[in-house]
């Protein structure tokens, strides 16, 4: 396959168009005045099924022939993308298959059948996830698309950093979560061709921090035991999502638990807008100053709003 | 006095421009499904302070003379007026004074002190707060703003509706909480000349059903013991407000905690904002179908955002 450019994000985003929402961009005068800085959030936690993978599953599936569409989409995932690819399918009328481990939050469960996927259940190991796949991509003829290793994906994921910048016009500083790498490199498509000049940051849990060792060393890390309440970035770096990091950001932080949960109370807080922990890590490092912003044009990609509110509203 | 009109409506909103935000105006397609409606909800939680009552304390304190701003504003509450008062002052230059009971929420006192006000406890009974508001006019000579029964702040509240309806277009019915009534009193001056045909409705709290025996009656009920979460709701309806509501709004609803709290989700989960009880108030009806919005263009004023997190957040 050719490398992905800005041109796969200007086809992307013709594909999404009127089906992906335009999702506001917020500013917040308290995260300014604690980071001194002028910080745009880009609120994909309004985007449909409640963050940004929809973009990339609207493309994905988008981009797939009549012939391969009547067989259906598949993917595996628990989270955020098997929502989105459910979605994505069901508004082209494609049937989609996602195979959940067994041992995953029924909520998650109910939210991806809800939007019409037929859900399969595995066994809640690696090997048993990509057997189960593998032979329902046998069985069906129906086209696998991951989560974040993929072109069209990648592709669609950029859109949203192309919108914010359209909002809030230069930044100096522009800031992602990574776990897979699928935002990460998506968004730095969209920054290279549209703001050369900015530092592109990616954001890691200290508790998941694969994408960090493999941006130091230059070597993609493959085995962790990811430890992390940001339950969207326990994933592993993708290799096409690690070949586009590497040549394009500027650096990865780690950030700790600690500040990743003080981040997103003060975004409920402060914003008034539900984000999830995965959201809150490109958060966290403009208000534990651990990043210099002071005096710059800040831009943030808040990837998601998808949490398990139980906690709050149980009788107690 | 002679009566509110629009007019002051159209004063308070030239006197707040620049000060208060035009907050946005949001759909929930998921909201929409459930009602069978198309709803437009006025997002006062983003509003400076987190609630709309800072349109009113902005426009009461652009109402003093130059010689009663020099002499400091006053007021008793331990909620969102206090907070929006003292910011509404500090922007002025204008010195604030909160009589607070002594056993209000610690986090709601730092809050309105970290906006500049004085805050000064009382014992927590009517009698005490009266007494201690009474004697510190006196002293000081500052002009008292009530929470809601003042023409000036019912006049500024109603800039909320009238953003609304100009954002939102065409509206058949609207939808507003009730407690001491400014909100709901200032959203009927607005809706009375912009949409006379709407039905205006007030949603209250069974347990804070105050307003509803007033309206129901034509009786201002002044005695009553409020029991509901939504604690921005648990004043009594003020005298001009009753007036202005019997004269102008078209029904009272009364909602059942369990709607309330079930709203309240329904909103954090699908919509993705935070709003605190007393905005699901006015968005339970369309949820739990107390009331017949199939078909029609609807607008909600989603009151406030202030919510104490420590359930969510705190280690468990």
């Amino acid at each position: 396959m050719d490398a992905l450019t800005w041109r796969d994000v200007e086809g992307a985003r013709r594909r999404i168009a009127g089906l992906a929402h335009r999702t506001a961009v917020m500013t917040c005068a308290a995260i300014d005045r604690e980071a001194g800085a002028h910080v745009f959030f880009k609120c994909e936690n309004f985007q449909k099924t409640g963050s940004f993978k929809f973009r990339g599953a609207v493309n994905a599936v988008a981009c797939l022939s009549q012939e391969e569409r009547s067989r259906g989409v598949i993917t595996h995932s628990s989270g955020n993308h098997a929502q989105a690819l459910a979605l994505a399918a069901k508004l082209r009328g494609v049937r989609a298959t996602v195979v959940v481990p067994e041992n995953a939050a029924p909520v998650k469960r109910r939210a991806t059948e809800g939007y019409g996927a037929t859900v399969v259940p595995c066994a809640p190991t690696l090997a048993a996830r990509k057997e189960t796949t593998a032979r329902l991509v046998e069985e069906t003829g129906a086209t696998f698309i991951h989560p974040h290793d993929d072109p069209r994906v990648i592709a669609g994921q950029g859109t949203a950093a192309w919108e914010l910048v359209e909002e809030a016009g230069p930044i100096d500083l522009l800031l992602a979560p990574v776990g897979g790498g699928g935002l990460l490199s998506g968004t730095a498509l969209a920054a290279r061709h549209l703001l050369p000049k900015a530092q592109l940051i990616g954001c890691e849990p200290s508790g998941a921090d694969d994408a960090y060792h493999s941006f130091k060393s230059g070597k993609r890390v493959t085995e962790f035991v990811p430890n992390t309440i940001a339950d969207g970035l326990r994933t592993t770096l993708g290799e096409l999502d690690f070949a586009i990091i590497k040549a394009t950001v500027s650096d990865i932080l780690c950030v700790s638990e600690e500040s990743i949960l003080s981040a997103m109370r003060f975004v409920w807080e402060r914003m008034k807008i539900v984000i999830e922990p995965s959201s809150a890590v490109a958060v966290a490092p403009l208000l534990d100053r651990s990043l210099h912003a002071e005096g710059r044009r800040v831009g943030v990609i808040l990837s998601g709003g998808n949490v398990d509110l139980d906690r709050f509203f149980e009788k107690g």
